[in-house]
């Protein structure tokens, strides 16, 4: 794998995202993160489920979010996600939430760590995910 | 255990229950059946903690809701649990969930079976819940 | 519009929307169905936050499920939506959930009415929506 | 009002809280966030409903969170939220999560502001929340 990586995913605001502020609720970007996230990984061709059945999780350890301007129901959001660099022990994930005229919504980050589901102890990260 | 059951618990509606019309989402009361059916196990002296510890799961096989009038944020909703009959194979519960006002927000129904969770076959009802 | 109306979403089921049984938590298959049906609407030229922005609010009045298969994270699930008659006061919904081997997982029904969002009474259903 | 300000809430994890890992879902953290610290204000004398009644809504502007244990289904949590200062433009809180065997489970923070909900420009924190 090349690094950094950088996706881009496309993600439909639904209805039930949003509260009686008329805007996304706030904690839901941590769904629109995961999804992108996974289909990050898909497009590398490592689906996150395939590591679930190599017996490999990654929790997540930490998130951090800033709101900058509120996303709305039908909104069609770019989720830009980036990892500068190949995972050791955590993989740290970054991401940019833009609406469909290019205002930049949310920002936030992630940090994921491998855990043998075994063991329930730290692992190596899988062998598509290291540097080449 | 004497049938009929009935169990009222308190559930007050969150700030992300809500939707942009300014009301609960109507997927979310399926949340406060669930939640008014583990208070009333619990209150039996039968979490359903310790029914999956023991090696039964309860898979929901169908719900049926009627939405008549909305529930709103801060509202403290009396959802009622009622069970006519000790389950045989399936256990059928239904609800009646009233604000503050006594108005009649949503009725509605869920039905649950017992399964075995190493065998995933269906099992016999807890002996707790069986009638008397 | 020429009725019945038949509709196919194809919709991924996120890791989120499982549970600890290790399958879809089951109150997220109305999720599902609200995107199937707003996917459906937006196909229509119709998509229902221009019909909130003319006015008109669709509250839904009741829902039906039955959970015939579990869905797991990762499958890519159909949802076929059903019209079988133009709406008058009301609109009837039913859904076909299967997933990627044709296992049908979930069916259900949901009725929904015209409100207009400023008088909260009933109103007729939009133009387009009616049968030619 | 006296500051810090300090506030313990009881949150019960629920099963749809949980997804297929068989821990709570990191997302749902901020939930519990919003539930303690919402139960904090109403102990205040100063409900969520009545500042928006009043006018003044308070969206989030940025949260953080680490995990260090991961909470279970049936765990009842207690969530200590913090208010070091006095909120001027923006109110600063933080968060302990714990189990109900003491461990601290999740840490975090979030900030809020005060808008009025008319012009959606900035405004002064409630009367109630100043520093006496």
């Amino acid at each position: 794998m090349q690094y950094p990586l950088e996706y881009s995913a496309k993600i439909r605001v639904n209805y039930y995202d949003t509260d009686q502020m008329g805007v996304v609720w706030h904690g839901n970007y941590l769904k629109y993160f995961e999804d992108a996230r996974e289909e990050m990984l898909r497009s590398l061709g490592c689906p996150y489920q395939e590591l679930e059945r190599d017996g490999v999780i990654m929790p997540v350890v930490d998130v951090a979010l800033r709101y900058l301007h509120p996303a709305r129901y039908g909104d069609v959001l770019t989720v830009k996600v980036i990892v500068k660099e190949p995972p050791r022990a955590r993989m740290s994930l970054s991401y940019e939430v833009t609406d469909g005229e290019g205002r930049l919504c949310t920002t936030g980050s992630t940090t994921l760590t491998f855990v043998s589901a075994k063991t329930m102890t730290p692992c190596r990260p899988p062998a598509v995910l290291r540097a080449n």
